[in-house]
């Protein structure tokens, strides 16, 4: 018999589905006990994530939550990671393991250098919702998602090890990246569609006709303006963090919409444009499910 | 016992769609015969149909079939509308009714008050998905959906009544507007996402990482982009025929992607950006849940 114990610091979505996804592991390993300690600057947030069962009892505050365990999972905003890392510094014990869910890392990774030290991996599950908050936690957010995990030369291997089974137990796959190149990826793949997503309802809803266009429009307008209704906090932080690697997107998506207003009466120019973008977003999905 | 006959011209995901839902309506009716004529000038496409039960025979040609039946209904790409149009013009019989499902409208009843008189109301279904061809056609395709109507002063009242019972039939909400303002609400809420789907797989795809940016992405950057999976020719012809009204969609949309580069280093700026967005994206979502 075994006991494991964990903390989550912050219970939203991410920690909250994190909680719910560690119990479910732990139910299939009857020889293990895991106790998760919660804790959330919002007292009804941590009591929900108690009646759903992600966690397990209530901690006072974040030290005496991390300094209760084995390992550490800081899933706040980005902007609040830095808080939350000195509240706890003190209070840890030398073998703990401190992990962080936030979308930007190269920050995050540096408060992580100067105030954790070699028992921290950074992480950033490829896992989400736009709609934010313990009610919306899932068991299942992480089944087949990529999840990043960007140590360094000074991480303890053991600290890596034990973050790498925690991504393998939540049912995603650990990929190994260094903060840097993680911040320039997600600027392309995260940060441009939700900023895309954003400028479509800004400029759609800003026309004095908004109420009809939003009649009219059908599950493509849904879609693309998905990210949108995300969490403006944690975008906010996103871009005040990672905004050095989001502008050249943005400028060049900016000049495809431009070149685009230049083409739209070049019958040769926009066919080849569409098929060539069809080609890649279509391979990109048959890989996607070929993997998933 | 009455009779009623209907011809689709050009079935794939609409057209074929629109036969399986007129199927499964008349199968309600029992006193009701109804015969669906298709024809497509791909004869794989028009024999799949008949396999799925979308169409109950095939026709020789476009005019054969129109001259058949009370119902003509074109679903070609709206840049094969007019040759359709004028092909089956002569063959039509004085109390048929024409519609059709292009995704502009202004072109196509111009073509309309040219070949086929007052016997024509545009239609244009907002309903579909990125998945095109008669394999991907569903009954359900438009349940709860809008479904536009551009008819005009000399549209005959007996061609709207056919047309909006139609329309009722399957299970959509028809929407009378003029064409040229369906035009101008459809460049924004439907050919500016599409567009904005493609720059952003263009902006990503080229770049050297893209690999690892594939690896990564997740269900935001899925769900952005999944319109670039959209038919190269359905787009084409949409741009050739509504540029006017999209080329300022275009250039707003570039403008807003600059100025959150500008704005990417003021927190208070984004947080109310990103806060109004979400405001408006949410309570459309809400009103749509409603009514759907």
């Amino acid at each position: 018999m075994t006991s494991r114990s964990v903390a989550i610091l912050g219970i939203g979505l991410i920690g909250g589905s994190l909680g719910l996804a560690l119990r479910r592991a732990a139910a299939a390993r009857p020889a293990e006990t895991l106790t998760i300690i919660g804790w959330d600057r919002e007292p009804a947030a941590a009591e929900l994530a108690l009646q759903r069962g992600a966690i397990d009892r209530v901690a006072v505050d974040a030290a005496a939550a991390a300094a209760a365990v084995e390992l550490v999972i800081v899933a706040v905003p980005v902007l609040a990671v830095r808080e939350v890392f000195a509240a706890i510094a003190p209070a840890l014990r030398p073998a703990t393991v401190i992990t962080d869910v936030a979308s930007t890392k190269a920050a995050v990774c540096d408060w992580a250098a100067e105030l954790l030290g070699p028992q921290f991996v950074g992480g950033h599950p490829m896992a989400g919702s736009e709609r934010a908050g313990i009610a919306q936690a899932r068991a299942d957010l992480f089944e087949g998602a990529v999840y990043c995990l960007t140590p360094d030369q000074q991480t303890a291997p053991a600290a890596l090890e034990i973050t790498t089974r925690l991504v393998e137990q939540i049912g995603a796959r650990p990929r190994l990246i260094d903060p840097h190149s993680h911040d320039q990826v997600l600027a392309a793949i995260s940060h441009l569609p939700f900023l895309l997503s954003t400028a479509l309802i800004e400029v759609t809803a800003s026309d004095p006709e908004w109420d009809v266009l939003a009649e009219i429009a059908a599950t493509g307008f849904r879609d693309v303006s998905r990210l949108a209704s995300g969490d403006p906090r944690m975008h906010r932080d996103i871009c005040l963090t990672n905004g050095d690697a989001i502008r050249p997107w943005l400028r060049a998506a900016a000049q495809a919409l431009e070149s685009f207003a230049d083409d739209l009466d070049n019958s040769a120019a926009l066919l080849q444009r569409f098929e060539q973008a069809k080609r890649v977003r279509d391979e990109l999905i048959r890989q996607k499910y070929k993997l998933d």
